[in-house]
């Protein structure tokens, strides 16, 4: 039995639903019901035999322990749970047995649960997306003008705006989710082949079996089965990959800006959130940790799954057995950082106050390039760099800031006015483009409803 | 110096060429011509710099080897590049060489300059795709009904046609060649953000220099610059490892098929391919190898890409520092991928003979789903199974076929006709939607011309 | 709820079972005990309070779903937990519920759990690879001198014996099995750190503490808290990579020589055991299927846990969160690889006569190496190979052997003794040192016992 | 031909030497010499013959550019190396040339190769671990008792010092040197297997050859070829990987230490060292930032390294093809990775002085802990908890510190001295076993002398 601990910073609970047991084995019985109804509708086999398997098909019925037991002899949860229901198929209508799964192979079903199990599991993401979006269209709205300190390689650079910054995480959000939803609506198609994936054993009523079947579950039908074919789900799990990474970089932000020493912005507290259960005072950046421990699982999963996809012949030794454990914890890590990341952006705090005491405390160096580019209009560039390496020495400045130094030079004052010397530090004059690159990154990432479910 | 003996089984001439030395320093040159040209052009800098910039961008004249040993130390090729342009640029007028990368950044640089190269690497990518494409569509038209073995797990199942094999192959690659190009569209647009991304040197004419560099670079402008954000770039490193995946796949199977003991296939020989130093006889899978070589790296590459989206703030502190390798490698890989199954494809030998051989050499036994059905008619599915299982058993087999082994039983004879168990062993009556499917697949991969480069 | 049926194929029952919840519950309350009677007996805390924690700590008691929600609030399951653990002493003895967990953080119960988890899987995989060993020791003993063909590329190569093959899986996992006890014997350390890993909490008893509780729990006392170290466990999980890898490529040995062309080995068969939900004559390579999932993923995994090294100060915001998933997945995907490798190699069967065919069909080509040193000594080797190509080409080889054709070439019999010639394709004359280097093999994997548990 | 400015932060100019086009083709010739060498000693082939092949391997005649073309063909480097080495061999002595490479194969030529560069590269590695080793432990013995913030999830924690942070760095470089050297150790051994691993064209000489080989390579020798067999090398890989994640985690520190807002410590300047190309004030932590890019990388190498094990029957068809990409990737970024931490503990700066300003600027709160075991000891766990979690609401405390507020509350006062409260946030009064688990560390992480090249 799998773990609900080890595993409970890797899921939500709807998620971990719809990955359950139960769920699972309804999935792979409503294939073998819509399987089994439509051959009926085509008069392949008898409509008792299809109301029959319909009514055993009770997933509460089934001895999941001995399955999963079975399965691990059998290399596919698809025999075990085919042998099962014709089991109890047989104990209401022994003739009725013979046409479970008829037609199909073990991974038909497998390959198809798995699709069912994402159509489930995309609109859960994605109206965690909509609500993320939401939270940091929000966020960039009520900062656009908000400036703070630029940080690159962790040092202090030229300010920007929290607007920019949250506009950055929502362009790639907005990017992230359009690419899943486009991933998945590729790839919720079934999977249904036979033996070796031309469904000879149907005869000549293949693909209209496969059509009503995908119509009855909803799901796209494919040009053709696709039981070693594997890009469209590795499209999926891309998506997440690419999604999580940029979850994390927002989370790393997010974590980064919340040390005390920066102060800049808060997750959200609250009862039992980011305690700690030796120190009182902690409140810890609980859902970008959670973020992040998806963002550095989740490539690693991305890996395995890409790896795999070298599948031999009609059916895989190997590539295929492992793939719903893949699947299934790409997507609820990829759930998990989402929902977190929705509540950090929705419940952020910020303190403009440590803002504009964080951009202070570089005492102006942060402007040398804005000093720089003053200066060398009239002493030329070299010299201009020369003389700023000079006062941004925090041995020279000491207590002083750039502006101060630099006014007190003559050469400076030569070519510098007093006025201009002056605004050097005013940050807010020298965020450029943050406002329209801002503005562009909203328009480019419109809120789009959720997707029905 | 890196050495060209050690990925030589790793990249192809044109694309070694296309991330080589002097291809990397002419893309950042280009970069700063194009900066200098758009800034003198909206009369931020002298038009006299702008061309003094352009005459000194010869990347002829560079030291390559210094860059890059400064480069360590400066933790970005941007540096020591800018330093020793402005040095050549002085050498013939000392005031232009200050305007040299006037407002930009060194990520500004090496990100473009990047996304330079793939614009180079795209259609060289895209001709060998489309090379593939036309190779496969051969094999499928020409192997339509080209009966041959299935196999699943590596063991012999029901019969499929080669012309279905191939066009899987076709089906996986024309979605991932599709994937590929959107992924490259959307990812070639320009770097300029400055040093925090807010163009802030640029005052107010940040996007409109951006756009001018755009236009020269034939480069798309973005809605913002994504020094941090770099989801674009992953969705072509993702694209590239689902298709590796998917020709993966491909080589194993020919590989396979390419064995002695079956003998179905064999790639193109031909002088100094796929010999061996030892063992005069032997031919080789060398296409399939090289592709199963990039098959299995990619994958972790694109690992390894993900991993480092997590980039802090403006500029990101080791997450940035490996693009250009992870990259190089990745795009490298792909291509010499392609252009081994492009190969291996247009020269694929079939041997229908070996084939046939093959699928008689199984004595009926992979018929026995077939025969399954037409039993299960009058005995129940159980017992037809029972009987099945029974039958196929080597042991009792020994030299007769199936249909042999069931002609002999009363229990049989009573219920199935000799016409039909004379045709149990007819693969070509067998092979059910392989032709529907193939053709399916064909109609949904059409061969696109090839980008223009 | 995770769903054993998603996870059926990557992992043991006895592997499961150590890492089920009530598993990973009761080695948290194991280190709660031990911790409360450490400290009572020097005098920390109240005796009675150690023995009211030791009642409490009944793992029936607690309600693990509420924990493992409560878990994704709290960051990680050690919060949660204790605070239930408090509870319930509060229950009995109010003042005793204030020792609980006294002195130490919440990572010291997760880490210490997760190492006692460890502790008990180690010996379940140590007695499978003992096993394994002596499948493996017991099929080279056997086949010793059993020739068969050599395959390079997928190609026919010159002979090897299959107690020389046998002996270089045995090889590989005897190095595996070394390295991975060893590195189960480095990792098998206490974790107690208390807040920032100084144990402040515990004044001047610190070390005395923690050396105290390693002994009760029979594992090793660090050199100092490892919160944000992890190499040891890193290396456990490397072992498992290293170890899978080797199972992987014995595994790919096997199912290609089961395959029905090849027809040289077979897995065990045997009820429920890699049977098809459609063929009934299949027998599927089922444990090297299982081995080759196994050996597809823990490399991914492997690179995720070392990923996730990179942890901030004295506890990581992300990089530890997601351990306990990875490494419980490590270790029960190599336990499923090992087990099934054990199954298969005491069960393998082996198809002498097949092993010759298969030689005799390649109509002594492979012995042109053989040949070329023949030839080469009175023809040259340029003469000699250009020789062997033109003999060696089935085209002209047909029916005949290379033998043949080479006696009936006056320039070969003027150089060869018809003795040579008669002995040329004779294979068991041709297998060097395999013998040899087979016995090496064996001497140098030794088969310990296996640990006790 | 690839770019240098590629991989300029990806190695060292040693390493980049070890692993040139150069370098590896002397590596090549030095196993071809050794082999006609051994051979000519035992009789094998003519003494003229191993002597003109002596003279013949001279690195700098050869044509890398074209083995590297032909290497793409040929799927292996040797092919084409072994044809230029006999052409040039046959100039001077036609007779010499048949015995180039006699009785080995391509890979043995190869594999050999790449071992004798990891033996070059050993070396370069090791001396540098050993500066970082005295570099950490100079850190160490300085600040064993300079206290600073200890930090867990990246908020404020309980004091540490200097010396234990520092410690446990050198704890794991120590433990990953050690487990470095001793994979070195069981890597560096020779390959000599002929064309299926059995040395059959050497008769019954074949061990002998391979001895004498080895020792003349300075290499040791295997029980057995290993050409399919590469968890030694794994091992190696592996090793590395460890190692970079902990040099990430130690650069992940350094960075964060060195952000403006903390300020504790500082990376070395120096010219070209970490500046910007656009802001003077700048000084990056570049060494951090080198360390880092290879910590994302080498983890992903890792797992391609591993997931090329499974490699098939005596030579693999495309697992074996890329090892030498990953390896010598794999060993130059783990190599840059040391170099730059071993420059930047050497010349790490220490602000105390900030360390005292940022314990201080947490009023107190930190010392939560250590005030609730105070308070619990009068009013029990639960109730101080309480307490604490409101007086260090920062809200509450505002300006004034936690001392401050609890020793106005009447409750407490009435169970906590004056004197206690005065040294509650005495820092250096509160970091336990710091000292002690430093001087365990250190203890256990001798610095060994660095391996003789």
């Amino acid at each position: 039995m799998p773990a609900r601990l080890i595993e409970s910073l890797s899921t939500t609970e709807p998620l971990a639903e719809v990955f359950s047991d139960d769920s699972v084995l309804r999935a792979m019985l409503d294939f073998e019901v819509a399987l089994a109804r439509a051959e009926a509708n085509l008069k392949i086999i008898p409509a008792s035999a299809s109301q029959a398997i319909a009514r055993a098909a009770d997933s509460a019925a089934f001895d999941i322990a001995a399955i999963a037991r079975e399965t691990l002899r059998a290399g596919t949860p698809g025999i075990p749970l085919i042998k099962a229901l014709r089991n109890r198929v047989a104990q209401e209508d022994s003739g009725a047995a013979d046409f479970v799964h008829w037609g199909a192979t073990s991974q038909d079903i497998a390959d198809t649960a798995l699709v069912l199990l994402l159509k489930k599991a995309a609109p859960i993401l994605d109206a965690d997306l909509a609500q993320l979006q939401n939270g940091l269209q929000a966020l960039v709205a009520k900062h656009k003008d908000t400036v703070m300190l630029g940080r690159t390689l962790l040092q202090p650079a030229t300010p920007v705006t929290l607007g920019l910054k949250a506009a950055g995480w929502l362009g790639a959000v907005g990017r992230g989710r359009a690419r899943l939803n486009h991933a998945f609506s590729e790839a919720l198609v079934l999977q249904l082949g036979g033996a070796s994936g031309t469904l000879a054993a149907l005869g000549k009523h293949g693909i209209k079996v496969g059509e009503t079947v995908a119509r009855q579950l909803s799901l796209s039908y494919p040009e053709a089965p696709w039981h070693t074919h594997r890009d469209r789900l590795a499209n999926v799990v891309c998506a997440c990959g690419i999604l999580t990474g940029s979850l994390g970089k927002m989370a790393r932000d997010i974590s980064l800006l919340m040390q005390a020493e920066v102060g800049e912005v808060a997750e959200p507290g609250g009862s039992g959130r980011g305690g700690s259960s030796t120190m009182p005072q902690k409140r810890n950046p609980i859902g970008s940790t959670i973020a992040l421990a998806a963002a550095n699982r989740v490539p690693a999963l991305t890996a395995a799954y890409l790896a795999q996809m070298i599948q031999e012949h009609e059916r895989a030794v190997g590539g295929w057995q492992a793939e719903w454990t893949t699947i299934s914890e790409v997507i609820q890590s990829t759930g998990v950082a989402i929902a977190s990341m929705a509540e950090a952006a929705e419940g952020l705090t910020v303190n403009e106050k440590r803002m504009r005491a964080n951009l202070k405390s570089t005492r102006g160096t942060i402007f040398a390039e804005k000093a720089a580019l003053l200066l060398s209009q009239k002493l030329g560039r070299e010299r201009a760099h020369q003389l700023l390496e000079q006062t941004t020495d925090p041995e020279r400045l000491r207590d002083r800031t750039l502006s101060e130094v630099l006014s007190q030079m003559p050469e400076v004052r030569d070519c510098v006015s007093k006025e201009a010397l002056r605004k050097l530090e005013d940050a807010g004059d020298y965020v450029g483009m943050a406002r329209q690159f801002a503005d562009r990154l909203v328009r480019s990432s419109p809120n789009q409803p959720p997707r029905r479910k």
